[in-house]
């Protein structure tokens, strides 16, 4: 006697031409038993998303500018917040900016499972880096209820507000408050002019409660992330599916280069003490330090200003960043140490003082080993090959690591590129990483 | 018998701690007949104009920003415009915003006597680069009016608007103009939101008749300029005159790196393309091509601008400027031949393209050998040491010389220090350099 999945399996297959769609329709009653995220609905949102910090004149593939707390970033929350209203999940932003939206379980006294992502980007950025995350996040949900699927736990999706370390030169800087890392006088910052509580104040946040946006240990039952590779490791690969074993360190240096700004044309090059000509010695350092020793580390120096910054004055100051990435700590200490060591050596051949200032040390976080072992039998119930990785991106996930099981699941990008217009990922491995999301946070439930 | 100097000489001396004093009041009648430029005077007016463009709660050592056609701009001419007019010079402003004031000679058929300089700054530039030599061009003519000295050629002193490279790009602005090198298309070029035909209205000027403002060869009997040195060359020397033998040739180049914008955590080293990275072989290049042959040449990266300039993003765009300074245009020519080879090789290494723009090449100007002897028979007089060299720094004086005779007096830079803050001439220099001027006008009007 054939199965009732295997009936309504050979009946799909009759209808010839119509089967995907119908296939898509019956899916959730039929071919497994397993609900599927709407992958034309999270298509759309995706795009419709990408109109929030778009170029004038622009369109999807012209990337996004929705830098946290500006116009386009206030109009993607409220877009967003829509949504979720829509989806019933009563979207509450929490007193640090993030919104969150909660269903609840068959058992109260079980905590959480929390997942997510965020949607504010870098300059120029792309349209995956986080909103996939988010708005999988939502369709999670909203399949849940078409599907009438009742969890043991509540679930509770997060967008997360300020993930890229753009403004105030922080990053992640909204799941730390969550984690526990915070203090007021933090909210004092200013970044363009503008106070730190009074940018949060303009996302719905509450700067004067911000403490009571901390979660304690133990207040989630796991947090699961899906996000774009943002390598090309998947796609070289040929596997859909990553599941990341943690997340890599970021070390941070803020970098003062003090020279003497002079007449370019009447200060002889002997005697010249330029500030531009030590950084440029200094960011090929970095260069070769990185790359003088095996492994995956990376470094970077991605800000670089200089003043007066006028053609006819040699520079008297630079301020750069320098970034260093890698699962070890102990890597990055080596490597932050021979960029100084090199840094002295320049200040002395070019006549100029050079300031480190380590601004920002994000710790490596593992993610749950039960956790990755979850995402893998998701994925291998929707028959999709996975393969562990490291994550060298940064990611809210990594905060959550702080206070509770964590995960994220990687879906390729294509050519390895994100942080610009140019990044992309096919849409049926957007489909496949929400479903791979849903199939997971189903797992955990068990757990 | 004592000769009236003599005498007189000796009655100062017998006047003990006051000989100083009493010498300057006496040494327009008396110590030799020549008139002098009144140095208290001239240094409170450099101290008093200093006033327009300091920073906000700064001395006088915290130097000054009057870019052309900013408030502090507009503000300083409006002071010596008040001077002038206190001095009966009439002043006028030509189409382009230059400043001119005149003194009638005795033959009104011989063409004037030009001599001046400027007083816009770059930013967080110094006190005495223009501001010198166009107080003292005042002072000049407050002098020869105080001993009703008369002159056969009439005298015209000027105080260029924007010589210095920061508005719109563009140094020498103005002089450059009257020299008749202007199109009426150049006033619509933009700059910081302003169109250039606006800003020379904003200071007096009247763009509709910007042609009226050329002056035709043989229509001064020469051009004379008084300008710290901003250089070493002098004060290493010990000697206080510098007898300008011509201005350095400029050649700039506009130039634009094309990399790769990328996630600074998830590209790995081998993969990138990092614009700032070819932007900093390209700085060093500059450098080295400049000091691998001997001679005075110069060479600066003084211009960066790095896209998208966030700490986690690869950089995908650098801007920078080089300019190349030398008296032989055939060198800065082999000059710019090797950086642009050196540039195409960083490009093929870096995976990214670099695109060389020729944005400015002023030519050389040689100053006129009879007016460096002027100037030279007028130190004499004074019993002031002189050296010729050639000016590293670009002056309106180099416009001129493409319409008459051209000299210039240079007196010491402490330090060789300028566009900057600590820019500093000593005062005894400054009116040493004033009374130069003066008698080489003197001297000048005798040919």
């Amino acid at each position: 006697m054939l199965s009732r999945r295997s009936f309504l399996a050979a009946a799909v297959a009759s209808l010839g031409p119509f089967a995907g769609r119908a296939r898509a329709a019956f899916s959730n009653l039929a071919l497994d038993s397993r609900p599927r995220v709407d992958a034309r609905t999270l298509r759309d949102r995706i795009e419709a998303l990408s109109r929030f910090g778009r170029p004038a004149g622009g369109t999807f593939s012209d990337g996004v500018s929705r830098v946290a707390y500006s116009d386009a970033d206030v109009q993607g929350r409220e877009y967003v917040i829509g949504l979720m209203k829509a989806a019933a999940l009563e979207p509450r932003i929490d007193p640090a900016g993030n919104i969150f939206g909660r269903r609840s379980g068959t058992d109260a006294a079980l905590p959480p499972i929390l997942f997510g992502s965020h949607i504010d980007s870098v300059p120029s950025g792309g349209n995956f880096d986080g909103d996939l995350g988010s708005l999988s996040a939502l369709g999670v949900m909203e399949a849940l209820a078409a599907s009438a699927t009742r969890t043991r736990h509540p679930l509770e999706m997060v967008v997360w507000a300020h993930e890229e370390g753009v403004a105030f030169g922080r990053a992640l800087a909204c799941s730390r408050i969550v984690a526990g890392d915070v203090k007021p006088a933090d909210l004092d910052e200013v970044w363009n002019g503008v106070r730190r509580a009074d940018a949060i104040r303009r996302i719905g946040g509450d700067p004067d409660r911000i403490l009571e946006a901390r979660r304690p240990k133990g207040s989630f039952h796991c947090y699961v992330e899906l996000h774009i590779e943002q390598g090309g490791n998947l796609e070289k690969a040929g596997i859909p599916i990553g599941v990341v074993e943690g997340i890599v360190a970021i070390d941070k240096y803020d970098v003062l280069v003090t020279g003497f700004a002079n007449h370019a044309g009447t200060t002889p090059m002997a005697e010249r003490h330029d500030a531009l000509v030590a950084a440029s010695q200094l960011t090929l350092a970095v260069r070769d330090v990185v790359t003088s020793q095996p492994g995956r580390q990376v470094g970077t120096v991605g800000h670089l200003e200089i003043a007066p910054n006028a053609p006819n004055v040699i520079p008297g100051t630079a301020r750069l960043t320098i970034e260093l990435r890698d699962l070890s700590p102990e890597k990055l200490r080596v490597l932050g140490e021979a960029v100084r060591a090199r840094g002295l050596e320049i200040a002395s051949a070019t006549g100029t003082t050079i300031d480190f200032k380590p601004a920002s040390l994000a710790p490596p976080a593992a993610a749950a080993p039960e956790v990755q072992r979850a995402i893998e039998r998701a994925a291998a119930a929707l028959q999709l090959k996975t393969m562990r990785l490291p994550s060298g991106a940064g990611h809210d996930a990594q905060m959550m690591a702080q206070i509770g099981p964590m995960g994220m699941i990687f879906v390729p990008s294509i050519g390895g590129v994100s942080h610009s217009p140019k990044e992309l990922t096919a849409w049926d491995d957007c489909a496949r990483g929400a479903d791979v999301l849903l199939g997971t946070v189903l797992e955990m439930d068990r757990t």
